[in-house]
């Protein structure tokens, strides 16, 4: 990583259709960009699905594919909201072995990171969590030493905080939120 | 949809490097599949990510698509999960609008759905929902009258429950947990 790569998350409304995923796996690969973290679901627009990519660059090239992005067919909208105040979101269940005598200390860290059990076997444990990276990450430091036979992580999702329209490059013109929360133009 | 068809919730372990992704999402689509919803992550293993996919299809094509999955370069591991006894979740983030006469009735709604507000702003609400598919769609519908800017999902993850190892389509020959959680050999 060079002095000027950072950690850019990117929302890109999408069309929901067959090829849509190969055709922006495509443009990121060309671009040698390697996705470090992928959400895909439902958007509020019934045959519409929202992206949230998490990807490492220098801010040139991450303009560039955006702008390529947002070009290929059926892709609505793309905005790179790393500027912006954000809340940033990932699920993780978490298998860890369980035994009478380490099960006890486990729930406890469950509660102290208020996260959930979903799932008790004879020697296991399912956990939820949700939280941003960090987190999630500490969670499963902690959890270690114990055993973790299986996690598994949805991708950050992100959205900008405050504003009630959900616009992020759209010159919109109009400030709508007053409470502190910025409009990036 | 015939009648055979199904929809297949399929597990696959890839390592974490550029061009994996597109040689998924080429196999899906070359093989005509939609998917109705992809979350990746980082798994257990460092250097390694793991892949919920949701198709729709035929119980003969899911085969044989999951085996050609399973054949591809730095694809680990493929697990049709269908017809397990499974943990699965989706993360939410929506995005309602709120005025002062309807934040009380927002709020009692998300506290039903033991959902959590993560941002308000003057005009809107963020709102954090984990759960499964069915339970974050009964929300939607419920706030969809108030006014939905933006939602974002990450679609859905999925665990085998109960046994301690997390191994499902190989033949581990023995049997860990004996609480009633079945083999599936």
């Amino acid at each position: 990583m060079n002095r000027t790569d950072m950690q850019h998350t990117i929302v890109a409304l999408v069309a929901d259709k067959p090829g849509v995923l190969t055709r922006i796996a495509s443009l990121f690969r060309r671009r040698g960009f390697n996705i470090a973290s992928l959400a895909v679901g439902k958007s509020e627009q019934p045959g519409l699905s929202r992206m949230t990519f998490v990807v490492n660059g220098d801010e040139d090239s991450v303009n560039q594919m955006t702008k390529q992005l947002d070009k290929l067919i059926d892709v609505i909208k793309v905005s790179d909201i790393s500027d912006e105040e954000i809340v940033a979101r990932e699920l993780a269940l978490i298998k860890v072995q369980t035994s009478a005598s380490t099960r006890g200390e486990i729930i406890q860290i469950v509660h102290l990171f208020r996260a959930d059990i979903v799932d008790v076997g004879a020697q296991s444990m399912v956990i939820e969590i949700t939280g941003e990276e960090d987190k999630i990450n500490a969670l499963h430091e902690l959890l270690l030493p114990f055993g973790i036979t299986e996690m598994l992580r949805t991708g950050l999702v992100a959205m900008v905080r405050g504003r009630s329209n959900g616009q992020v490059s759209d010159n919109v013109g109009v400030e709508i939120v007053s409470n502190g929360s910025h409009t990036p133009h």
